[in-house]
């Protein structure tokens, strides 16, 4: 079989037009986020939208709950679909149900969006005071039932303290080194040395944000960044997550800044004059062009082997050691 | 392989005791009752308590969500518990619940509990008004995702009517003739023809209010009833639903029969005198006792093939065909 396409963390405006993308870009699994600030019961109706569009793409796409379903979507030429959170606002105070998101197919939450959670400290914060008493509680059921813990958005000593703390590997889905583009979003050479010396994962983001020189940064730069991580990081912790916002209107990302936190108006990475979501790069528009980045990987220097381990089979090996309950 | 014991209804305060009891009796797969009146976000609170007992209890307990499950249970010396309403109260008013709830591990709903509901009538009110717009789409989806409709506690009209709209065989899962003991909850012999003669499910229950004699039925004339069943009904489409309640306080029944609908009491099938739950027939008071069972069938005349099949083999051929989705 031949090696998967795996973009782990998409935030798309799902339609049929964004499925049908994700053939012709040969994507064989994504993680979706299915909430940023949802409660609960708010979280289940974005489940059952999924389950509704599993019922109506059937030859599209199809539930991803282990890495056996991504061979299973390769196999029947659909995408595997991934849960995950960029908040823990949907377990509310209840440890319980971390094992009933498991099994309604959560596979990754973030402690912590951009704010103080229950668990631990989001990276705006002035402040960062680590994982709480239910944030560590919090890591060790995650461990126990097979959910990937998710830094993207948290602070570094909350991610240095996760690291710490969880048993398993985790992982910062989409975010990309400080060294490369200092953004606030970004993670230091710090916290990604530690990050992959555990076995964790890094994904690549191509949210504008996080590139150097933004929606201009060149598909050569990104790519170049990537060999300078797998330098310093090893190149089998290395893995793509675009954070694609595609096909979104502006209005959510007013909610996945604000929330129902504030009655001001944060602008979170943007700026009172660049409000909403930025542009993609025009070589990463949508998942029609994952093509570019393989062929990207190759000019730099990758070998065959390097480039299938980034796009794909990096995420896919650690989805095989994490989905599962604990050894 | 040996022919696995199911009891496909308990309602019993759980207890490391009572799983005991569940692998003395050599039970190796139950159905259990986790809603009467509870609302979504309260009947995920009871699987969040299954969940903990599944991890306290590795090796009496197993949940079970198909019928593999069961011959997993066997093979390792365990008991399989499987999910069920009683009420469809936790799908509230939203058909994309059904999945929701078939993926955290429910295999049975009634349409009703004694009420009427959004879906059907229960077997409480005066007039039965069938299957109501909601039930129809309701009984749609659960045949599609694999959730067995459960008329137990329905009327008449529409049981006939969950019959007839099913696309997949039905089930009462605890109830007995009423042409043996004449009370509201047991079931009519036109009922029980429809529902057998349509590949259904009937499991004879040992709740006292459904036994002739009450807690002093003999074993003798309950097996001698399903032997008339089975000339009746064809003893393939028998089981076991006992409908244990041990170890409840009585302010359970309370519950059961009041919910949060009404201010006065409602004694249900019990009275102002006999208000709580009733004391069990000698010769089933637990778990333990489940050999009773299969003695008192051989000694009606049974054979071993036949008593096989109303003590498990049944219900696990009927749960093979009806928890994957619709083929």
């Amino acid at each position: 079989m031949r090696s998967p396409v795996i973009d782990n963390l998409q935030y798309v405006n799902w339609s049929e037009t964004a499925f049908r993308q994700l053939r012709l870009g040969g994507v064989d699994a994504i993680h979706v986020t299915i909430a940023y600030h949802e409660s609960f019961r708010e979280a289940v109706l974005n489940v059952s939208q999924w389950n509704r569009w599993f019922e109506q793409y059937p030859d599209l796409i199809v539930r991803g709950t282990s890495a056996a379903c991504v061979r299973h979507a390769m196999e029947t030429g659909r995408t595997a679909v991934f849960f995950g959170f960029q908040n823990p606002s949907p377990i509310e105070d209840d440890i319980g149900l971390i094992e009933v998101w498991h099994q309604l197919g959560v596979r990754f939450m973030q402690l912590t969006y951009n704010n103080q959670s229950l668990l631990a400290t989001g990276c705006y914060e002035d402040d960062d005071s680590g994982l709480t008493r239910f944030g560590k509680q919090a890591v060790e059921e995650m461990n126990r039932v097979g959910m990937v813990v998710d830094m993207s958005h948290s602070g570094d000593r909350s991610t240095l303290e996760a690291i710490e703390h969880s048993r398993r590997p985790i992982a910062i889905t989409h975010a990309n080194p400080k060294w490369w583009h200092n953004a606030l979003r970004n993670k230091s050479d710090d916290v990604l040395k530690a990050l992959t010396g555990s076995g964790g994962m890094l994904g690549f983001s191509m949210y504008p944000h996080h590139l150097k020189d933004g929606p201009n940064c060149t598909l050569v730069s990104f790519c170049e960044m990537i060999a300078e991580a797998a330098t310093r990081y090893g190149v089998q912790n290395l893995g793509i997550g675009s954070d694609l916002c595609q096909d979104q209107p502006d209005s959510v990302v007013t909610w996945m800044r604000n929330g129902r936190w504030s009655k001001q108006m944060d602008y979170g990475e943007g700026s009172a004059d660049h409000a909403g979501f930025p542009p993609q790069p025009d070589w990463f528009a949508d998942n029609r062009d994952m093509p570019n980045l393989t062929e990207g990987l190759r000019k730099v220097g990758f070998s065959e082997l390097e480039v299938e381990g980034i796009m794909g089979a990096n995420w896919l090996r650690f989805y095989e050691a994490s989905f599962g309950p604990e050894a």
